[in-house]
């Protein structure tokens, strides 16, 4: 009889996740149910925001609840099906969960090609991370052309894709990023204008000297220091999309505001949340749209990709210790 | 000859301006040159704002320097002009100035007419702070009929102005005040629906208690504490207004950034800054409508008058200690 494996959660993490925050389980493969699909989970995507799940209290999602199949998004192959709308052989994105063969009522389910592009794509550019670096990056931000757009976690997923975005809306684009590997990987890759190193630089004056007229879009993933940095160098009407801030997610004291935020009176700026679920009715078109740019080779995409199910804990913490480039997916099992 | 007394910034104030800081002096009463008018101040419109005008460093106007007359907005009367636009015995408001005489090119003098409103009057909800509450509540947090606005410094001028706009909007109103007296007059006196207490509730609570479902529009003037327990009760796609901060603008250290700024992430909100400058080419529209709900009995004002040019430092400090009760007004001299 074939196992399942599972990731559950089984404490509120304090500070970093540690593995003991998790347990390992196994449980026989289950079965689906009249209007259910099973999901042999190939690839997992690894985000910031799996930390905030984790906390108990109200958020733009529900806490993952103890005990739990840590909530986790997916790709891979229905191996069974009970619902009409979807049968054995086809390929999904989804909320699958940490584990081995997830069960679906097939309601958050997206069909995706693998013969157009690899299965970790979709859960990356032509997923939730591009959606958000597309709408949070447009519909947020609304970079004008010739303006100047500024990245945190620019080499993350979300950040190298809105960079990118960015350029092709015919802006100037400076990333902030940690390391010169990175820094070099935005400007030589992905035609980033500039980088700022915030390991080997003041992100200030490094925003100064890329930017010395100042910012018009901020597109804010990391919060903290950098978003108190960037609040410091706003041009006048610039727009902040806070999208994430990843420097805070861990931290087991509250959060640090930004103590710059009177910038944006001084530049009648705004400092504007983002949820990408919000575009839901508006993604097929954007994917579209973001297939053309890759396809003319103005859009690029990177995912980093580790494996291992049982080592899910370890593997997420990569994403606060800014060991990844590009999209962090973590490999479950090879596509059969 | 008649003499001139002047009040002069001499040091930039550390935390809370003292005596020390300014310099009273006299010299004589200026004559206008060509172009120019005299102007016989009355009364001086006492503003958080001019604490930031101490300030050295960029700002939304260059700051004060040390040795000039501290910058005011006045109302007073032209005893001499050779400006053709104005003549003497014309009221004006504009920046005059903290002394008793005042020279102006006449380029920032608006004409007002003693005869329809008091002139302090035009200092409060005919002039600048008027407008401020209009354009900041309107423009930038845009209240919609039936929702909840939550007005903090709300028994200052700005925030009396903004809370009863709002409720003619078809708004719930709710404001934060110091003290059972403010809180009454804004309930019984204005037709706020309700009020925080700041000195003896926790603002958090309080809000929790007077807007259970939670804040649509917060139009902010204290910032610090106060814009955190806002926050953090915010609905879906609620507008915050940073007007200003008066919590935070005799800070020695780096003001305090709002903690709980990511509530803009899980309600998908925005926090926008404003100056009012910005609308000064709709101010006349504005005021007309201003005047018509005023004369309808739904917009009421109330002045805050006290006396002496020479107390300048003292009087000021009333706004910082909350001592005020509506629009706090200097008299410099009573009009002949």
């Amino acid at each position: 009889m074939t196992q399942n494996t599972q990731v559950k959660l089984v404490k509120r993490p304090v500070g970093e996740p540690k593995a003991s925050d998790f347990e390992i389980s196994t449980a026989p493969m289950p079965e689906p149910a009249e209007g259910e699909v099973l999901i042999e989970v190939n690839y997992l995507s690894l985000d910031p925001a799996m930390r905030g799940w984790m906390n108990e209290g109200k958020s733009y999602v529900p806490p993952v609840q103890l005990g739990e199949v840590m909530r986790a998004l997916g790709a891979g192959k229905i191996i069974a099906s009970k619902n009409p709308k979807f049968q054995a052989g086809d390929y999904v994105t989804g909320t699958t969960g940490v584990q081995r063969y997830a069960l679906s009522d097939g309601k958050d389910l997206t069909k995706v090609d693998p013969a157009l592009a690899p299965l970790p794509t979709y859960l990356n550019i032509l997923g939730m991370t591009g959606m958000t670096a597309y709408f949070g990056l447009l519909d947020v931000g609304q970079p004008k052309e010739g303006e100047t757009v500024v990245i945190s976690g620019a080499a993350g997923a979300v950040g190298s894709t809105a960079g990118q975005i960015a350029k092709i809306k015919g802006c100037k684009v400076v990333g902030i990023a940690g390391g010169r590997e990175k820094c070099d990987f935005l400007i030589k890759e992905l035609g980033f204008d500039d980088a700022v190193d915030y390991k080997n630089e003041n992100v200030y004056q490094g925003l100064k000297r890329a930017c010395p007229e100042g910012i018009d879009v901020f597109f804010d993933n990391v919060g903290g220091d950098i978003l108190d940095a960037a609040l410091a160098r706003l041009r006048m009407h610039a727009r902040v999309v806070i999208c994430g801030a990843i420097s805070q997610y861990n931290a087991t004291e509250k959060p640090q505001g930004p103590r710059n935020y009177m910038s944006l009176l001084v530049n009648r700026a705004r400092m504007q949340g983002m949820v990408v679920f919000d575009w839901m009715d508006q993604y097929a078109n954007a994917a579209r749209e973001m297939a053309g740019w890759m396809q003319q080779g103005k859009l690029k995409h990177k995912e980093h990709i580790v494996e291992g199910l049982e080592d899910f804990p370890e593997r997420l913490l990569m994403l606060f210790r800014g060991e990844n480039l590009g999209k962090l997916v973590l490999k479950v099992a090879d596509e059969q």
